[in-house]
């Protein structure tokens, strides 16, 4: 029967996401199976001590029911307790602290506590592109200032550290309509770890103008250089700043969307009467194998293990760039390569589906690996806006959160790429 | 320091919900602990089966890793095997089911799909008062049609059966801009379960008027007569009808927050798309559970024994009732009992805090058990529009799904309502 509801305004026009369109292509390639190292998700399990402390949560009745709406108590106190003396000052697990269903739905819940229909929230370019669609759900603008790409990023290696931050353009971006600025630091896709310097800029701009900092900080025990939190800089930017945590990313467990945010009473409160309406509360048990696992990663040398654990990924997975002479971008946090495929030349006449027409060439690149060598990236030019493509400059982004033997399966495939890269 | 961020109009100008008044009253009672039947948590553990599964899935890479925003496809598959005979045809997994966070995060997402602001969605009262901000987030305007209360339900014992759904109500209602009717059967909080009748003049009025049905089924395995989903009743009905499942409440794991939506390909791809933003996708170990609880509990006794255990904490609670001659009201469906506290008397003078004086009295008594007996209920105005709480009558709602030892210290307190009790 034909369908005669017409959706709403805000689903309707929805462009194909990179995801589905990259799974896609995964489904179709003649290697099977694809190495995928698209998506963020962890091909391994989290830690032990955290699967043990769910499932026997998983035995407690109390732990089987709702949760108060913003959080189990033990994971509202072991975040606040782990936190406390990261940020330099006591905060409190009762008013400060919000427990979300994952990190992306504590976004929503700030989004939808603070923006009425026409407010502007700036976000830097490449972008996770999931902040937009739920930036617009509430009737937010996205407003888009580019980070600035290495300089020579294109012909040779580069650092994380050299996509720059525009303080000028950030400032004239800046109108009487705007709310929030969102950071995201340690930054997917880059690799970027925020300055402190550039940090203080933001925050500064944002106090003068009165404007709220969503700091997306999920990738924090993941920074391979010395961290600032944002909220750590003077008392009046935490003031008016929300910090974003996922317990996912920190303990390889993407799929029990567990989050939190962190923040000053008077925020984290509209925060929490949004969250209560959305889902009116986050998973429970799987809060207490949270809980748990920050105290003993606290105690014990998780997070240098985690972090050195990566960091070993990371080399492993470049040593084919090295190879292959595709330059890459060296991250300072988190676990996504940038590899530049300025170089590599597809084949003339080589056949797309219709769907990546209008689509910038990162698209097609992303296509032909997966196709040719059966391995998925994601495309960056998913993380900017359609008038900003031409800035994407092929850069794939790679997920190296994956087993060493698919690692190597990886380089091992794209070793093939060598005839398709000119001298 | 003083906030200077104004918060969004949709979370500005908040009523203090009932369940954070009556937790605070919890909190005060000078008997302690209180008996807590206001919240319908379960006070006991989801069956071993269940849990089994969820543990054993906590150790599965895939299962601890995003699961696909639609769910994982065990658990679809398993939403399509268990209601497919129920249905009376083939439920398709993979388009016609959307695994969500609860069955709350489900109905939000069918919100957000199809509502623009100013459509209007109906709703009969008393109702969930969870739907109301849910409607209103995506802009939506709540129409509210009252069902007519057991006729004597206020001075003797009446049946669910009795709340009458008043059709010219209802037409009367339905504008141009009515874009969907919300039924809730079981009906929580009266346990009416609609018959097949009144479901039919619901559905037809909205195939007339091209209007979306959400029928929350959430206590569809707790029917005590015959049971009619709303979806069955013509192809015309089932292809404007989503159907909201909650595996939480099922399984007696209500903080699992894994529920579903079940619908025609066209209508939960649109929900699949909202859902996909407001939490990207539900908690993947915890579907497991969930799906090999379906098949399990299909091929044994489980659904049975369940509604038998049910009804049998009903039974236990209800004596007291008897006992006291205070009026109740006999579920069809459900695990919530509505008793009628006309006939309490509040002593003159007595004292309650100045946030309860613009309530209705329902809420002062729901108060007075608190403070006098230790036992907690909620108010049923709470399910009311404020301009229409003289209907809400006294009754109070109290949840049975507690421990038999809960249940009887329930009743030993609330014995000692007798003396406010007029002869
Ligand atoms: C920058 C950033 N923020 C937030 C998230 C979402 O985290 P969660 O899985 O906890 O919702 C991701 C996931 O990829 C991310 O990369
Ligand atoms: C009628 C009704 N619908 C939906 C829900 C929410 O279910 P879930 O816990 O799966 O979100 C409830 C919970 O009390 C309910 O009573």
């Amino acid at each position: 029967m034909a369908s005669v509801i017409k959706p709403a305004e805000r689903v309707r026009k929805q462009k194909r996401d990179v995801w589905s369109i990259i799974n896609e292509a995964a489904a179709l390639a003649p290697k099977q199976p694809i190495v995928n190292l698209g998506q963020g998700f962890f091909g391994y399990n989290p830690p032990q001590f955290v699967r043990d402390a769910a499932k026997s949560a998983v035995e407690r009745v109390d732990c089987n029911q709702y949760a108060p709406p913003k959080g189990r108590p033990s994971l509202r106190k072991a975040v606040a307790d782990s936190y406390s003396p990261l940020w330099g000052k006591d905060i409190n697990p009762d008013t400060e602290v919000l427990v979300t269903t994952g990190a992306n739905e504590g976004m929503l819940s700030a989004w939808m506590a603070f923006l009425d229909p026409g407010d502007e929230v700036i976000v830097f370019e490449p972008v996770f592109d999931q902040y937009l669609s739920n930036i617009e759900m509430p009737g937010g603008k996205v407003v888009y200032v580019s980070l600035l790409p290495p300089p020579d990023g294109v012909v040779k290696n580069s650092s994380a550290a050299e996509w720059g931050l525009d303080m000028t353009a950030l400032e004239n971006a800046v109108t009487p309509k705007t709310k929030m600025i969102v950071i995201n630091t340690p930054h997917n896709p880059t690799g970027k770890v925020f300055s402190r310097e550039e940090l203080l800029a933001i925050g500064n701009l944002c106090v003068k103008n009165n404007i709220m900092i969503l700091s997306d900080e999920v990738y924090d025990r993941l920074s391979y250089v010395p961290f600032t939190r944002t909220a750590t800089l003077s008392p009046e930017i935490a003031n008016l700043t929300i910090t974003v945590g996922s317990g996912g990313k920190m303990f390889w467990a993407t799929g029990w969307r567990v989050g939190w945010l962190i923040g000053p009473e008077h925020l984290i409160r509209y925060c929490t009467a949004a969250h209560t309406r959305i889902c009116y509360c986050g998973v429970s048990p799987l809060q207490e194998g949270f809980a748990d696992g920050l105290y003993l990663a606290d105690k014990t040398s998780f997070w240098d293990e985690s972090k050195k654990d990566m960091t070993r990924r990371m080399e492993t997975l470049n040593e084919i760039w090295d190879e292959l002479e595709i330059p890459y971008c060296k991250p300072d946090g988190g676990y996504m390569i940038l590899a530049n495929f300025s170089k590599v030349k597809i084949p003339e006449g080589y056949r797309f589906p219709a769907e990546l027409e209008d689509r910038p060439h990162d698209f097609k690149l992303a296509w032909f690996l997966i196709m040719e060598l059966g391995v998925a990236s994601i495309p960056t030019s998913e993380f900017y806006a359609e008038a900003n493509w031409d800035q994407s400059h092929n850069w794939l982004r790679f997920a190296v959160c994956k087993n060493f033997d698919v690692l190597e399966e990886a380089k091992s495939r794209l070793r093939g790429l060598k005839k398709y890269i000119e001298a």
